[in-house]
């Protein structure tokens, strides 16, 4: 099952400046092979459900590693069994509303 | 890995009531043998990282054959190294603040 | 407009244990007048939506005073035009289908 | 007090295609002069508070007069009192630790 995720990660009992901890998922996300987009809030994530979740798993442990002794994060999960969507296709179809 | 979770999920292209949907939800949380505590806007999930991701998978995939085309869920994950910590000691420390 | 929350607020730059801040949460909620409940992830909140907003945003303004520089919340917000829904009824329709 | 907002809306009892209303709340925001950006799980939106809290509350009305019963939406907040932060700087924080 193919699912399009949005993924955001807040290391606590750390410096202020969480983005090292943001920039090591992504270089997990990219090692995965996932395709994912940050934005200012997050990180959309598209591939199969095991496979993004592994990621998700993997990035909790490395940021512990790294020294955050507690994580929150958050986790948007979209699936749909009618027809196949991505994330190129998911922001397309809203801006083909505003154009027309 | 333990992890504390909150868990929401929203099927799409089905009756306004989601409720039934919910409900088995939490058949499948009770039959993972998983501690769990429904609220007005999710339900508290605590366990082994592993387990607790397989029954939200099998929810997804569940609530796809009860006939929703489409699904959005959300999910809070809370991990920590430092300590163990529940769904009860996580409410109790605030009680305590506000009784002192 | 009525409008059933849910609140999960996350101090950051301050010690681990984020219980104090949740706790002056829910005093800013009492104050308010506004039905709440804690769970082990967030606070269900009931009320008028100007109500609602304006204690959340007085919680962010009060754990900025108590001294963290950087705040990140999670808010869910349901409105319904069809049906009065309340923090018991919600939870109540899900345990009835478990009943039946 | 600025914000920084991810805010992602899934309106309830409408058919599947949701990118009608995703376009109306991109219109709201626009007229009320907010800097924000879609993306495939939700729109970055920065502003002062109360216009962008503001904003938020016309999409829920205008989404439920579109013929929507029920909206169920998603809101992160992120603010700091420590220094001034944007869209843009959040994301090139993360992409200069990438780049090093």
């Amino acid at each position: 099952m193919k699912v399009i995720v949005d993924f955001c990660v807040i290391p606590l009992g750390v410096e202020l400046s969480l983005s090292p901890y943001i920039a090591e998922c992504q270089r997990i996300l990219e090692a995965a092979g996932l395709k994912h987009e940050l934005h200012a809030y997050g990180t959309n994530i598209e591939g199969e459900w095991e496979v993004v979740m592994d990621a998700v798993k993997r990035c909790h442990y490395r940021i512990h590693e790294m020294g955050a002794p507690r994580i929150s994060s958050t986790l948007k999960l979209g699936t749909r069994t009618d027809r196949d969507e991505s994330i190129e296709s998911k922001v397309q179809s809203v801006q083909q509303q505003l154009v027309s």
